[in-house]
This record gives structure tokens, C-alpha cells and sequence, in this order.
């Protein structure tokens, strides 16, 4: 498949659950002339359900490409999005019941996104990725082992590791860390874990904030930094030294410093980048103040790919009371961090 | 002691560390007339290094009261501000160079102050104290086993346990265990201390905000508050069944809150308290926020205690370079507490 575009970033967006609130939160962000006028974009999604949710929002009809063949050409010459289907529409897409078939179809769209993804990164063009909220038990019903998008990328892609950074207005921060109890968090806090994530971070330092000698600063573990070892000491043992590894192949990296200085220190300007050891470390300071404005961003893959920060909602999902503010922030930040990567 | 004071609170204040910034932070707090017209105010501290500092800060003289006569009675009626020296002026007090008499004059100050406080919170006063920074590493040089303000007031007073609260403009943070590395958090993280941290915290809940009604939140300690026990069992094992022997005694608590979602909720008026299951989970968000309005204060001894949020900076001090904002904030939210308790 070839895609014909114009010199704007290009922007693959997928549906995620159709039973959650992804398809309304898409039509929503699109909905917004400024969004649309950001980037071409391409929705890869049921076409029933995309069409029902583009024409609840009142927005234009898109453009529908629903064959997969690898020969055609796509065309976003004309600035419209467009739809793409990777197989026969839903029967019954209930917003709110989560089903096999809607699983079936949410994987069928991530697998076409990112063969799109593959296509086109390849080619050097100025693409991101955009995913709406999966459900990650319905998934793996059809899908055994899924866990989640950010694995399931990095598996498709061949890539041995990836970072997820959350950006938002005032912080970048990166969880070192990610979805592991508090007491396992010292074990698996290695330093090489560290370094490959700081050496990541260093990679696609101007892609996260736009700065080619970006501030990057490493929280420590311990209250106060351990003090010396008095009360822990990774910090010393651990964090310490591979900062200065790190230090040695890119200067701007400072730290250990306590956790409740680099967020003060962050937030007022004083760092582009924070590491955190440990998720709630990162996700409380951040969620706190950039609760709507925070987008995920997974670094690491051949491009870059954003989500927003919240998850399908089937509770609330058809009622059209969903925030898009979220999903405009995962298109606003996608489309800055692929200009920002030139 | 008798003191005759007006029918304002009385705030006693303790220097600190004759070498740090302790002396011109006090000077400076109360150089601002606003902080004055407060309280009636006595200083505990060595007269010679206090007088200087009120003198470069352009301060009145304080009355000086140097005999620590028990018979004696002070008068506060003119709202002047007392100097109370323990003993006899120090020699040789130079900023920034912390000595062995120094701290030994450090820890004769907070002995006088906590008995002018045992004496006064006994007849039902109005009273708080204010502590400046002391360097626990001096003064347990003079006094073996000494750890901080909080553990020595406790001793002295003969409570058994006491809890430190953090109070800024728009959070109020409870850490439940505090100066541990994280790796031991888990293990003291009992539901023994965090129901008796959770009571105390009910018990002041108007010292600490004003709201008899107080709403407090429980953190959960793992990401996403263990996800039901997938990322963590302490949420479901310990903290779940301790809220809920607490709401029989107290309703308004709520929790475990996943810790990336409570302080957005404080943040923005949704709690009025949060506890927080370690020192960085607690500290990380209030101090990027409430840096310098951030006050501790101790609850569990016989009247509340305040003090800044900050150490004792030799490094800076006697340069008339330290902020005495933090120093403020602690004497207006002492006032505060003592009058809310009312």
C-alpha cells in the first residue's frame, strides 16, 4: 500500500474497544478543526461503529478505504481522513459490552496500524501512532499473552526495549520502574535497567521535549536520597554510579536527588526530563497537575506512538460524556514530538 | 513560671542551631508586623546570638527574660516580643560554623521551651510552638540517641506516639511510615500503624483544617492500587480492612485511592487530608507544589508544634540570604491550628 500525502505529519489513529469510549473520544478530538489541521490522518477502525461516532459528533464523512490490499494507493492529498477497515464491520458493537468479536476487530485494527507503521517509518516519513484504549482482558481472550499495546509494539516490531514517558505541559517524566509491587521495586531496579532507560531517554531526548541538550534529571530511591546509606542504599550503590556511566556518554543528566526536590525542581523549569525509579514516584507529581493535559508516549519503536492517559470507560462508553480532551493532547503531542524528530 | 499574656494564642519559639539560619529566619518572620500582630511571641534563645539578629533585621529590642526562675512571672500584655535565654549567652556563635556549645545551647532552649509548654498546655492555653532547624548530628554529639524535634518532644512529654502532618495551601499530606528506605516499606506498613496513625489524624482533623467533617483519603501503596491484588496484596490485605475498622469510628475516610489519582483529587478540593503510605509518596507531590508554603507539624503531643520546611543551611547562613517565608508560614499555620482547635 502506498499512502500519497502532503508535507503535514501523518497521523495513524486506532479505535481501540469499540464497546469502550475510544470511538467517541476519536470523532470528539477530530471534531476540533484545529486537531484535523495538525496533521493528515488516518483512522484504522470498524467502519460501522467509526462512521456512527464521526456522524454523532457532526463531523464530515470519511473517506473509507476498506481494502487491505498491499497495491493500492491511498490518497490524503485532499486533507480528509480517512477510514480504514481491516476486515467487515461489526454486527453488534453495543457502546458498553465488551465482546469477543469487538476484541477480535481491536487487534485486526492494531495489526493494521501498525503494518502501516512499518511501511511508511521505513520510507523515513514523518508518522505517529495514536491508540485509543484496549482492554487488555477481552484481548487476551482472543490474543493469549497480550498485556498490553506497549509489549504487544514491541514484540511486532522486533525491538528488545522500550520506554513509556508521560508528557505533559509542564513535565516529562519517565517510570523506570513500571507495574510491579512497591516491595519488588528495589530488586528489579538494576542498574542496567537504568542505563538502558537513560540511554533511551538520551536517544529520543529531542522527539520527548525539543531540546538537543535537555536537562535530564534522576530521582532517587530513598527518602532524602538514603542520606548516605543511612536510610537505604541503592542510591549509592545502584543510581550513583550509573549515573556517571551515563554522564560519560551525554553530560546533561544530574542526580540522585531526592524525590521531593526534582519534582519542585522539574515543575519550576529546572529539568526537561525526569527520571522516576517507580511508578506512583513519576505518576502522582504528574497525574496531580496534568491530569487531563498528560499524554503516554512509548519510545523505542521505529516511530513514535502516544495514547491518551485514560482507559476504555466502559461505565460511561455511548453517552457521549467522555472527555476528547485527552485524545487531542495524544494527536497535539504526537504531531510535536514527529516535528520536534526532524 | 506564670505568664500574663493578652487573649491572643502564645507562640513560643525555639532558635534552632545557633550556626544555621534558624536566628535571622525567626528575625525575619517576625520583622513582618502582619506575623507580629499574630500572637504574643516568646523567642527561646541564646540572647546574644538573637539580639543580633533582630538588630540586623531593624527588629524593636525584645524584652529579655534570662532567669529561668520558676516563681517568676513573665507579662506579655504589651505585645512585646520575650527573649528567654536558658542560660548564660554564648561566647562564640559564628553563622555557619556549628559548634559543641552551640548545640548544646540548642537542646537547653527546647527544654526550656517544652516546659513552658508543659506548664502552659496543662491550664488550658492557647499555645503553640514554633521549632527552628536543629542538625541532629550536633546535638546527638551532646545528648547520645537524639534522632529529631519530634521523637525528643515525644519522649519528654511522654506520648507514645505522635504523627507528623504536612500542611501547605492546598494539601494536607500524612506519611505513615517515614524515614525507612523503600524496600522496608511494605514490612511497616502494619494495619496496626496505620489504624493508630489514621486516629490520630481523626482526632486532629480541626487542628489540621478546620473541617470537623474532614475528608480524608487513604493512598493505595501499589500501582493502581494493586489492580486487585495483581500488582501487590498489601491494598487488599492491609490497608482495605484497616479503612473500613476505621470508618466505623470516623465515616469520612475513603480509600485505598490509587496514589496517581488521590492527590489530583486533593489537589483540586476533592480531600482535605492524605495519607500517604511512605515519605516520597506524600513528599514528592506536596513539595512540588507547596515548596516554600509547606509547613510540619506534629500531632499527638499535648499542643501543636510547627516548624519549616527546611534544614538548618549552614552554608548560607548569617549571609541574610535565607528566605523567611517557610518560617512565616509556620508561625501563621501554628496560630491557625491553635485557633481552629478552639
Amino acid at each position: 500500500m502506498r499512502i500519497s500525502h502532503t508535507n503535514r505529519p501523518l497521523v495513524v489513529v486506532t479505535m481501540g474497544d469499540p464497546a469502550g469510549i475510544g470511538p467517541e473520544v476519536i470523532a470528539g478530538a477530530l471534531s476540533d478543526p484545529d486537531v484535523r489541521g495538525l496533521a493528515d490522518l488516518i483512522v484504522v477502525g470498524d467502519a460501522r461503529v467509526m462512521l456512527a461516532a464521526f456522524e454523532s459528533r457532526g463531523l464530515p464523512q470519511p473517506k473509507v478505504h476498506d481494502k487491505q490490499g498491499s497495491g493500492s494507493t491511498v490518497d490524503l492529498s485532499d486533507g480528509r481522513v480517512l477510514l480504514m477497515d481491516p476486515g467487515i464491520p461489526l454486527d453488534n458493537a453495543e457502546p458498553g459490552k465488551p465482546t469477543r468479536e469487538g476484541a477480535q476487530k481491536t487487534l485486526d485494527c492494531l495489526d493494521l496500524a501498525s503494518d502501516i507503521m512499518k511501511e511508511g517509518s521505513g520510507s523515513g516519513g514523518r508518522m505517529a501512532l495514536v491508540t485509543a484504549p484496549v482492554n487488555k482482558e477481552m484481548i487476551s481472550g482472543v490474543k493469549p499473552g497480550f498485556i498490553g499495546h506497549t509489549e504487544y509494539l514491541r514484540d511486532r516490531h522486533e525491538v528488545d526495549f522500550v520506554t513509556m514517558v508521560l508528557v505533559g505541559e509542564k513535565l516529562r517524566v519517565v517510570p523506570v520502574t513500571r507495574h510491579i509491587p512497591l516491595k519488588d521495586v528495589s530488586r528489579e531496579l538494576t542498574g542496567d535497567l537504568l542505563m538502558r532507560t537513560l540511554m533511551q531517554v538520551v536517544d529520543a531526548r529531542v522527539v520527548i521535549c525539543g531540546r538537543n541538550e535537555a536537562r535530564i534529571g534522576v530521582s532517587a530511591l530513598n527518602p532524602h536520597g538514603g542520606e548516605g546509606g543511612k536510610i537505604g542504599k541503592e542510591d549509592i550503590s545502584v543510581i550513583k554510579p550509573t549515573i556517571d556511566r551515563a554522564r560519560a556518554v551525554y553530560p546533561h543528566i544530574v542526580g540522585p536527588i531526592p524525590a521531593d526536590v526534582i519534582f519542585h525542581k522539574a515543575f519550576n523549569g529546572g529539568l526537561d526530563i525526569v527520571m522516576a525509579m517507580y511508578h506512583d514516584q513519576g505518576l502522582a507529581p504528574f497525574k496531580m497537575v496534568e491530569f487531563e493535559t498528560g499524554v503516554n508516549m512509548t519510545i523505542g519503536l521505529p516511530y513514535v506512538r502516544t495514547s491518551p492517559d485514560h482507559g476504555t470507560a466502559f461505565d460511561i462508553a455511548g453517552k457521549n460524556i467522555a472527555s476528547s480532551v485527552s485524545f487531542k493532547q495524544a494527536i497535539k503531542c504526537a504531531v510535536k514530538a514527529v516535528r520536534q524528530a526532524v
